[in-house]
């Protein structure tokens, strides 16, 4: 009886829109390629910012600022694609761990929409040493993470 | 001289961060990558509105209302992607009229970013009806311009 209850609730999870993860997906390879789409635009245009933090283009504070505004939508889409079961061994895949560590994954993950919200607030000054610095603390918030839950 | 003139003015577009679309890409790979991205982000955030308003899930205006949101906001970047040179044959991608039909495509663009963000309005009013009116003319207005401009 306890299994066909659990099989009942998982039926009517897949009805509930309110959940943030595999329920808003209809098969795992969707929410593999969802969460890869959101981060393929959130790079993008971090990386605006990053070519400007570096002197590789002009600092252009309305750009900055516009950009850095997308960065910090962007940051809370891709984790509701990270669904169980989608894990790999390929570059660029997640660890089992993102999974197996779920508490600390979700805490690297908000550290990083914590510092990508400071680098809009940053980006907001006109300031390019502000933007600079928001831009590397977010940069790392991005690799401490990739460090430890993606295939190198 | 008016060619240096022209070669210079090219170059320096390359380096203004606040031209729209190609400026912002090293390669047209990456501007199609980001479209391709951003379309995907926006579909499957309008496709869970889509299930409520076709009965297939269960209405949570919450819910729809932060999707539309989202959809919303996406429908401002995949634009910036269609960087000229970057049409094909193949289901899915762009037909050359994108660009010789420019205008036209500007127009399509802008109506369904209209459309969503009456989509938007529309889901905030915690109204089943209206939301599903709102999707229906969405809904069209995504399915206009890839009949006029993109390959089946």
């Amino acid at each position: 009886m306890k299994k066909k209850a659990l099989l009942i609730a998982a039926a009517l999870t897949g009805l509930c829109s309110a959940l943030p993860a595999a329920a808003q997906f209809q098969k795992p390879e969707d929410a593999v390629k969802y969460r890869k789409a959101a981060f393929t635009v959130m790079a993008s245009h971090f990386g605006r910012i990053g070519a400007m933090a570096q002197g590789r283009i002009p600092f252009d504070g309305a750009a900055a600022a516009a950009n850095a505004e997308v960065v910090a939508d962007m940051s809370k889409l891709p984790y509701a694609g990270f669904v169980e079961g989608t894990s790999g061994t390929e570059k660029g895949q997640p660890k089992p761990n993102v999974w197996s560590e779920r508490p600390k994954f979700d805490a690297a993950a908000k550290k990083m929409q914590d510092e990508v919200a400071k680098l809009a607030a940053a980006a907001k000054t006109n300031n390019l040493d502000q933007l600079k610095a928001a831009f590397g603390s977010a940069a790392n918030s991005c690799k401490a993470c990739h460090d430890d839950f993606r295939n190198p």
